[in-house]
């Protein structure tokens, strides 16, 4: 847990005048400082980088506007691993100069300490290089100060400075010594004379009155005992919050020890004066271990329906930003910041990480849920004035609702009974900047129905029999999130492709049919031949009817054909052994055994095929079940597992992987994106950084993945999507594994003190947590794959927002604005660039963020500037004002400051960044770089 | 441990001016009130009323330097058990208007809410009755809040007030039901509508504020919604500490519940203003059980060597103060100030008491000696000044020495060889206001030694040779104490009566003779006839030849004649069992099974003769041996216990007991002083104030004893005097016993944290702690007892000072003032006054105070007024100024207010009380009334 600006703010709300105005004179004094300043200290391995953006602006904001100040230095002390991301994005794009954080791996850690390379110049992005660097400051050890310091109120081994001649303990010589000794200790790893003790841990500051007043002491008789090499103490405190106190300070004259109050800025600005040559640092910190089997890699995949839940409302808000400003800035108020505080402490290194304690992580949920039904009625309220003619907005006018219990088949409005003179409206909304056709499925009772476009024409569409599994976990879900009893499942999966234009909506109407039913069929088919295949498109699968293995993946148009197995496995997780008593947990992965075991093979197929969508049931056992589905115009395979509840009643915990296998030879190496954003390459058993001593084969090659893996051989690239956070890794040349789901029955005693156990209750009746979800594989030709991953990896974030109402059939003439695009027609964003946000601001102004999706020499076609017509983007809208910022907001991008640091040996490899000009304030054409992210404030 | 205004003055002490000054603005206000205002807040089982007196006048009179205020509430919150002196000497006649605290009887709080009768007015004095009564409040339960109104910050019961309608866990009108559900609860059980809520507990406020915002919210909300009964609740806080703040206050109005901060004088004049009566309550609150078998009567003995250091060093600082007085406000400065802190704090109810954490105890300890070698050094400079001609004192010169280790016969000056030009010379001073002769026993190296008399004649002497077992003592103690090696102990103890005037000092001269050796002469006798009789003087023991038990006891002279028996047991320690797991420890005495084991009997006797004293010699075991000794003129037996180590080889705790059991029908009753002062009536298995279930017949039997315990048949009183504070019972008629010692194995579960398991250590060799001590028997015709428990309680609380000089021979003119008193010449105090403060204070006033010894009705000739002539006591000295004040000297006699209080069915039975009148400040005789003390401020 870290004091968040968040928490900050509740403090701050609830003070007197008095109090909050003498905290603002130490602000503006420099004694008290912000450092990172987000909403929260966000995780850095389970969190999107649109999270990480938005939940920093939010705080950078706030900050600017109550205190008129910019955070200089990032401060990520405890996440556990540092991303690529965090570094060039949450760091140099922000402004910062610093970055500083307590965690990273042990062996790394030895390697630097002997190297004097705890402090390095970072450059997370190899697209930018030095373009995007940070000085980057991990500590001598963990959070804590050195031995002996910690002056925490009720800590047994405190050691509190006596100084009273009178009393019985006076112990100024000792302390001094050690303190010195100390101090020495950590200037022999450190270049400069300049070093950081962080005066805190997680829950000090009880009574912060025995902190400062021991600290005061030492720097008195410190500064006035010592005659000691040349070593200039600075005192952080206390750790682990973002706000520093800044209190004394002395000179470091005459070769003697100094220790003064400091801030982050202040240590920066003096490792920044000293001229000092650094080392540089590529790529991220993962995965992070603290010991031999203690390998932080479980975390990348703990709790995964609340890392789902995260993700799924990360994209919907980001939808829901765009209609309200769609809608403009009526009666409606900013309805979506309802969501922000949730949203924006979800995304803390406790939180979205999966390593809270399961009430701290059910108030996380709660929040979420809370802030999304308000989002949900404005945008259903937003929806009913866009679609209607008169353009009037009145919130107690509600046509629409939403469902967001979708994915297990419970939505009241497309379960209504359809009848001769009531139809179902669906609005989709597309929040892309690109056209988009997409495939849509409702729950429905009918198997008679039809499927109107908003012109009135029909369209095609397929019924699916909703399965069994589905049919238990709507029943058991919807009883307990909403206390809802559901006798009545629905029949059918209603599936039809809806296309709706960039940043616009359309409606299809679902109705009886009038005539006779047309071109709705669906065919189960149970294997009989030796291999089957199914796909009603170029893209193709085969599968073996006896073992009902996946065989192969090809696609007639690209030509490729690719044998390729899938399978679920599970690790079993380790209680700890006699030489070391670890546990995995939901930090730490350990499988006791390296060997996971297979689930179930041969596994029965069940297919059914119709003209849209082939699907391939599977049982893989009792608590497996998966639909692999093939659209019939898609290149790509989407596969939804529901994994659970895992049985422990073996007392054994399990971590559930899905592995595929595909006849690759990938040389040990795979690729990971970092936060959803660039592409990492990771060599199994392997670090640049230092000589790996593989202590966990498994474990210790597992990486976190938001967007997605890939590995390529010599042929082909094979890619995984994913739908949430996950952790993910390549065992054996040509695999790909990924970890969907743990249970566990040990405490990793690392914080959450008790076990990954999650559990789900109606009345009495307690189940071990089911997670349901999706991953999408394609094969693609070497060189090949980004754009697939790039542009279906922004739709994956990005689905259709959909609602739905129900009217009489009369009525249809309400729908004056059926389809409809915030975009001049015909104009759309390039491949390569998508909208990150769009959002009204309190203060009147609009944000804009621009992503360019492609690093440097990724694609050959797309890895190259993207022009984007402002103009024509807001179609009849007129920009009147338009001020670039950094990546916060909080700053004008003219007026940043930019530290420039000494290197060891720069030798700047790599691409030469390319990076979009100024925008001219007629033209208002936005150039992006590849992988540049532009921010603006815009007035209309 | 409670806040003590010892811990308030180092605090104050490094405090910044603008500190101090705030925090005195709000003494001044009102808003902080000192309660109690001792130095600590003194136990009221184990101290003697003189120390009770000292150390209250020692923080009251720092109150009334820095804040001119003067305490007007008594609050022993935490003290076991609460004492008759406390009531009425230590609260009334401080000026208090009441006392509270939370430790009664768990029976006697159910009948006493039964009766609504836990607040009384309490006669601690059945002499002075209604003229000393005070208003007491015993609280509903322990120390803390009602149940879930603790607001410490890590507590996890704690229920913080959430008054943020924002908020999820908003409780307001919950946290006001469960407010006014417990208020009405306490009102239904509490006599008016004013209650009291203690906010706080040991080691709380951490963090005041927690505390403070959820109250401040709470008297907010309950003030706001609440329409109930007539409640009006008063907030304490923070309990156990002596110092209150004042805030916020609401009236009583409209038969709503009110809550506001407080303080306990607030408190009780809101409760005096009622015009309620209140119940009577006389005598004390002893014994303490909290539950049925938790009795807490062990504590009384608990850490026996400690409680004796502490008596020791209170008799020793009365005279050392006495002598600071005598040498006159010199350059030799308060050097007896060097001890009240020490003295003060060690009266704590976790330090005297045994029952603080060996370390603590171990500082304890630690700081009376370094204070009374200070005290020790300034008495040797002083006496060297009185008995020197030139009356001039310098602090470098010192002729004297002390011994604090006579007990263990370690005294360098006197073991020191004596030569023919050598002399040892021998100060004893007298603090006692009356003439006395006592008998020395020093340790020497030579058996050809007289001793001579001030006037050169030589005086009867007795050498007894030291026995084993105090070599043994004395070679592990003084190794383990001073560090010291002692191979070659004394040969004999040289014993010889001394006379010394009232406040004043002989000296005696020790050297070889010069002619033949005269009288001297002790024979040891083995018993070789059935019985053995034993005493030089009207006085005689006989013992039983076979068995070696004591058979009677009498007195020639008076003619008593008592047939009785001496004996050690121990009681087992319970470790609890599976009824109860209630174990024995420091705090509680819970025997497993109620008779106690007989240590060896038959005992071997060993008995010495002599002109002056026989000894009886008996090792009742390897680990337990006793020296009964006989004066020639004195009619009691002197009894010299040597207990332990206590052997747990065996893993049995034990509490080692002596008993006499003699033959006489008592009763069931039997009689113990109250902190040294009144006698008050005990009757076994029986409670005045409540009809008692009896679950533990020997632990719930057991009082505290400071003075002495005698019980009494139609003819005699058989009467023990002890040196120290013990438990002590009457378990069956005829019987007495006095616990000497415990050493047990397993802790209480009281606070202590381990096993009240002493053990003392000289490098790697660890014993059990030996105690030693003395207690006293005297056998007196039924209602003539009084008189020697009185005076030689006076005695032995204040022994001879000694001090020690070896010197040529021919040097002996320097003692020009070999014999002296401060007081006229033949003036000397009746024997029912004692002087029990003479004090030179910082202020240039001199502070005396007297007291009567006897109680209303206790002897015939002595309970009557006394008369004290001050002009006779201070000699030449002239009083200018002579100003009666309260008991802790900080406001004038006349000055004190006092409350009436209405009570219930008052019939005031006893003697009407007697007190002295007015001092005429020409004639300067003091007038005393039984049991008065009287306290003056005088200037010379």
């Amino acid at each position: 847990m870290a004091l968040t600006l968040a928490f900050f703010q509740r403090w701050w709300s609830e003070k007197s005048p008095t109090i909050q105005a003498i905290v603002h004179s130490w602000v503006v004094s420099g004694q008290l400082e912000f450092i990172n300043g987000g909403w929260c200290m966000h995780d850095e391995a389970a969190v999107h980088y649109i999270d990480m953006i938005d939940q920093t602006t939010l705080g950078h904001r706030m900050i600017k506007k109550q205190f008129n100040k910019t955070p200089r230095a990032g401060w990520q002390i405890d996440p556990f691993g540092h991303s690529a991301v965090q570094a060039y994005l949450l760091g140099a794009e922000l402004g910062f100069d610093s970055v500083h954080f307590a965690r990273i791996d042990y062996q790394d850690r030895a390697t630097r300490k002997a190297d004097k390379g705890l402090e390095v110049i970072w450059r997370g992005s190899r697209t930018f290089g030095s373009s995007s660097q940070i000085f980057t400051n991990a500590f001598l050890s963990i959070i804590a100060p050195p031995n002996g310091f910690s002056f925490e109120v009720l800590a047994e081994d405190a050691i509190p400075v006596q100084d009273d001649l009178s009393l019985f303990d006076y112990n100024v010589q000792e302390r001094v010594n050690d303190f010195v000794a100390a101090a020495i200790a950590q200037a022999n790893v450190t270049r400069t004379n300049h070093i950081m003790w962080t005066m805190g841990d997680d829950f000090n500051y009880q009574y912060a009155e025995s902190w400062f007043r021991n600290m005061d002491k030492l720097i008195q008789h410190v500064n006035k005992f010592t005659s000691h090499a040349l070593v200039f103490g600075i005192l952080l405190t206390p750790a682990k919050m973002y706000i520093f106190k800044l209190r004394k300070k002395v000179k470091c004259t005459n070769g003697r020890v100094h220790a003064l109050y400091s801030t982050p800025s202040i240590y920066t600005d003096a490792k920044h004066a000293s001229n000092e040559s650094w080392p540089v640092k590529y790529d991220d910190y993962f995965p992070y271990a603290d010991s031999t089997n203690a390998y932080w890699t479980g975390y990348f995949t703990s709790r995964p329906t609340f890392k789902r839940y995260v993700r799924l409302y990360s994209g919907y808000y980001l939808a829901a930003r765009q209609i309200e400003f769609l809608v403009g800035r009526s009666s409606l108020g900013l309805f979506t910041s309802s969501l922000e505080d949730a949203m924006g402490i979800a995304q803390h290194h406790d939180a979205v990480s999966g390593t809270a304690k399961q009430h701290t992580t059910d108030d996380y949920s709660k929040r979420i849920a809370l802030g999304a039904s308000k989002v949900e009625r404005g945008v259903n309220t937003a929806l009913t004035c866009l679609t209607s003619s008169n353009g009037t907005c009145v919130s107690s006018v509600v046509k629409f609702s939403q469902c967001p219990l979708l994915n297990i088949s419970y939505c009241p409005s497309t379960e209504e009974a359809i009848s001769a003179t009531k139809r179902l409206v669906l609005v989709a909304y597309n929040p892309l900047g690109w056209d988009r056709s997409d495939f849509i499925r409702i729950p429905v009772n009918d198997g008679n129905l039809v499927v109107k476009s908003s012109d009135g024409s029909i369209i095609e569409s397929q019924l699916v029999e909703v399965d069994n599994v589905t049919f238990n976990l709507r029943k058991f879900y919807v009883k307990a999130y909403l206390g809802i009893s559901t006798d009545k499942p629905p029949k059918y999966w209603l599936t039809f492709e809806a296309s709706v234009p960039p940043m616009g909506w359309n409606s299809y109407f679902i109705s009886r049919p009038t005539g006779a039913v047309l071109g709705m069929s669906t065919t189960a088919v149970f294997p009989s031949y030796d291999t089957i295949g199914v796909g009603p498109g170029p893209l193709k699968m085969s599968f073996s009817s006896e073992s009902g293995q996946l065989k192969r993946i090809f696609n007639s148009i690209s030509g490729v054909d690719l044998p390729i197995q899938q399978s679920f496995l599970w690790y079993r997780s380790s209680e700890g052994d006699t030489a070391d008593s670890q546990a995995s947990g939901a930090y730490i992965f350990r499988p006791d055994g390296n060997t996971p075991t297979t689930i179930s093979s041969p596994v029965p197929l069940k297919v059914t095929r119709g003209p849209l969508v082939d699907e391939v049931h599977q049982q893989f056992s009792s608590w497996i079940y998966q639909i692999t589905r093939l659209y019939k115009n898609k290149e790509h395979v989407e596969v939804e597992y529901t994994v659970g509840p895992i049985p422990v009643d073996d007392d054994v915990g399990k971590e559930i992987i899905t592995r595929l296998t595909a006849n690759m030879v990938t040389n040990r190496t795979f690729y990971t994106d970092s936060n959803g954003r660039d592409f990492l390459k990771r060599i199994r058993n392997y670090r640049e950084d230092w000589d790996l001593q593989v202590t966990q084969p498994v474990a210790g090659n597992y990486y976190p993945v938001n967007l997605g893996v890939y590995i390529a051989d010599g042929k082909y690239e094979l890619s995984v999507l994913v739908d949430r956070a996950v952790g993910a890794s390549s065992i054996q040349d040509g695999q790909l594994e990924i970890m969907l789901h743990r249970r566990i029955l040990k405490d990793d005693s690392r914080g959450v003190v008790g076990p990954l156990d999650e559990v789900v209750c109606v009345d009495q009746d307690c189940q071990g947590l089911t997670a349901r979800g999706t991953y999408y594989v394609n094969v693609e030709k070497l060189g090949h794959g980004s754009h697939w991953r790039r542009t279906y990896g922004q739709q994956a974030y990005s689905p259709f927002l959909l609602a739905f109402s129900n009217e009489d059939e009369t009525s249809s003439k309400s729908y004056t604005v059926a389809k409809a695009t915030m975009m001049d027609a015909n104009y759309s964003l390039p491949d390569n660039v998508a909208i990150v946000t769009l959002q009204n601001l309190d203060d009147g102004t609009t944000l804009l963020r621009l992503a360019h999706l492609f690093q440097a020499g990724e694609d050959p076609v797309y890895s190259v500037v993207a022009k984007v017509d402002l103009k024509k983007v807001f179609g009849k809208r007129t920009i009147k004002e338009l001020t670039e910022t950094n990546l916060s907001a909080n700053q004008k991008k003219s007026e940043m400051k930019k530290l420039n640091w000494r290197v060891v040996g720069d030798t700047e490899s790599g691409p030469t960044p390319i990076k979009g000009g100024p925008v001219d304030s007629e033209a208002l054409v936005v150039e992006l770089g590849p992988m540049e992210i532009r921010t603006f404030l815009l007035k209309f």
